[in-house]
């Protein structure tokens, strides 16, 4: 399903790094997708590992005891170290490759956009396990998120909500877009309708959808239909 | 109690900002006292309003619907906005008064110092309720946190988290074992038996206490005794 290269992360730990990062990814993790769309964008040297979360490696549990999936592994002075949590990863990569920073230079801006991905981070908390069950138009996490969202652009007036490019905000809320569009699946006119009450949110997915980086790493609507149809057989305990 | 000067919020706004930050504040909260130590820190020019949390104002209410505290208010080109959460906030200080950085310029020694930060977040979610209902020593969650603290102090062998002088990880922390030093008021003995199992740790917690900025907004373990034994006739539900 994934379009991108990958290996198999296997029960011998993969080699030390030389000249590039290494993503420790689970397919169709939201939160690993946050990490890759930022790798792409800074056009960043790196390979990818799959993860069976139900079958870690023990070299993986060894260095990583809090089980914390996406993982990035980087080359240090010190060797090989991971890092954790995608929001801080994403953030420690747009200082590492520092031109074409995502963040806003503006200070004020900057945290501005850290406490709406922050507030996001909170009601997507288990929005995507909403798929799990029924997959429910309108349900309350989603609309107040939208809602937010639609009411934060509006108030910008951007195309994006970096502005007239898509930056760290538009990077850290679209692998879970992206993965909204599959209710298309479920009744193309319910889709229509929904989309029709917040317009500017709409019209910046459709920007999005065409941004190169987010072309790069897009499934499509029937892929997560498909994937969160069965997704009691998957994973979702661990979209951590 | 409150050493610093400060203001008290009431029924009509402050004025609009000119020259000053403005941080609305409850006193002897720990997530205002870190955003304080960051202001002082960085010698920034700011005004202190202190707000009851039982009663807030209607127009700190308007402004502020999720109701959190402490806020920054900062002059921006559209006007007096505020900013939430103490470590948002604290970041923006940092990159706002760019000289003498907080942070690690290294990205990677940031990224690591925020994990350790967030994790502390985690951790200290309602320990200090714990001195609620009972002063114990040692419980589970302050325990845990020690222990993390001591190994990572040990790891990096430096007198403070960021080095030879006191960074933002170490500000991030010390509001919160500031107020563990209150557990002298319950038995000197048992205190310096615990202290003991935590030797790099309490070193710099000593050191801490030397510093210009800990120094100017501190409050001694019987303030802090006095505080938390009324605790529940106090506003332990405001500690967000």
């Amino acid at each position: 399903m994934a379009y991108y290269d990958y290996k198999i992360a296997g029960p011998s730990p993969p080699p030390a790094l030389s000249d590039r990062l290494r993503l420790y990814h689970v397919e169709m993790n939201p939160y690993g997708h946050r990490v890759m769309l930022i790798l792409e964008a800074k056009r960043a040297k790196y390979e990818v590992y799959h993860l069976n979360p139900l079958k870690l490696p023990t070299w993986f549990r060894d260095k990583n005891p809090r089980l914390k999936i996406p993982v990035l592994e980087i080359p240090t002075e010190h060797g090989d170290r991971y890092l954790f949590e995608s929001v801080i990863i994403c953030d420690y990569l747009d200082e590492k490759y520092a031109a074409n920073s995502l963040h806003s230079r503006e200070p004020y801006v900057k945290a501005q956009d850290r406490l709406i991905v922050e507030r996001f981070n909170e009601l997507i908390k288990g929005s995507l396990e909403c798929f799990d069950t029924n997959f429910a138009f309108g349900s309350e996490q989603i609309v107040q998120t939208l809602e937010i969202l639609e009411k934060e652009l509006a108030f910008r007036g951007t195309n994006y909500f970096s502005g007239s490019r898509p930056g760290m905000l538009d990077y850290m809320i679209w692998p879970w877009v992206e993965r909204l569009y599959l209710l298309r699946c479920i009744s193309e006119k319910k889709f229509e309708q929904k989309k029709a009450l917040f317009p500017n949110f709409s019209d910046w997915g459709d920007q999005m959808q065409l941004d190169r980086v987010v072309k790069k790493l897009a499934h499509s609507p029937a892929e997560y239909f498909d994937y969160y149809k069965n997704a009691s057989t998957h994973t979702m305990g661990y979209y951590i």
